[in-house]
């Protein structure tokens, strides 16, 4: 029997990661489609239809289609009440942490990974991400600090969105024990039952019921 | 008698002005306090008690802090029901076009505009945000190609956030010639009851009742 949900995405890619991770915190299984990005198949008229911005991930869920990995988020949650707000405040919290995440944390984290592992341009592109990314560690590592999770007493989206870029921050060569109160909400989440690091979790290729 | 609404921001922030069009359009006043970012109003223990983060805008709606522009824009839409979603479908479609705004269009077009205006970085840097803000654009403007606005038939909050950067596309020398779809769309959200243009809009001080 087919998964109530398929995620189409790449084990390179940090947003599929997170909705992975996401689906995998749920209890919820999961088919998986590999969309190879080196052979350009997130541009193809396919899976434009899936995604008209031709970006991985998407999510198919009882043939309702659904694209931007934080938007997936709080879809499942909304669907399963599982890491979801408990009130409006606590909404608009987690809500404020996603684009957050978004605007100040992702671009410095996920591209500098991407220099690191894939492409490096010009050095003062570089350094420039590498700014605005120990900038955004530095807030989180702040924001921190006397919490257990981001909003409230238990994790919700907001960490599960937030941990989805931290978890790649070694690839992008930034030591994790500079900023203290980031690595124990770290070990906070990697203890959650279901739990499993991004090359753990995502196939290589197809795979039904993941 | 204070406006339900008091928004705190700068006349020169992008994303203030997303919010003073979304309160404009949706017939709202609202008190407006000028956040000084040159003197570093927006990083001071007072501010950073309404915004954690410390980034401009912020509203105050009957005594509830809210932050992150885009998250403000489906708040108020969610009070008022304008501007809003009509069922479970467009609110998704409407989400995943916030989110790729703020990954996708926003950086490109914002940076180049903090370049051009207030300080040059280095040439491989202002080139990277050009490519990116060109990248944003040419999806845009595929996207809304036999489109009257991005979700469905009448303007919602996607509209108002992603005109909030296009606003700003002059100023960041980018000509709205080249790419007509978004010209077109342009003129459709300007012809809205309450539009104004950003410094139009947005007071250079504090002021009541705007």
């Amino acid at each position: 029997m087919a998964a109530a949900y398929t995620l189409y995405g790449s084990f390179l890619s940090a947003p599929t990661y997170k909705v992975g991770l996401m689906l995998a915190l749920s209890g919820l299984t999961f088919d998986y489609r590999h969309i190879d990005l080196a052979k350009g198949q997130h541009k193809s008229p396919d899976f434009l239809r899936i995604n008209r911005y031709g970006q991985v991930p998407a999510v198919i869920h009882d043939g309702f289609t659904l694209c931007q990995a934080n938007t997936i988020l709080e879809y499942i949650a909304e669907q399963t009440g599982k890491f979801a707000a408990a009130d409006t405040a606590e909404r608009q919290r987690i809500r404020e942490w996603l684009v957050w995440e978004t605007d100040r944390l992702e671009p410095g984290i996920n591209r500098s990974r991407f220099f690191e592992r894939f492409a490096k341009p010009d050095q003062a592109v570089v350094d420039y991400h590498r700014k605005w990314a120990e900038m955004g560690l530095e807030v989180l590592n702040t924001l921190l600090d006397g919490k257990r999770f981001l909003v409230g007493e238990r994790p919700t989206i907001a960490d599960i969105s937030v941990f989805g870029v931290v978890a790649h921050m070694a690839e992008a060569k930034f030591d994790i024990a500079a900023w203290p109160q980031i690595k124990v909400w770290w070990d906070r989440v990697a203890a959650l039952p279901g739990f499993r690091l991004p090359y753990d979790l995502l196939p290589k290729g197809d795979q039904d019921a993941v």
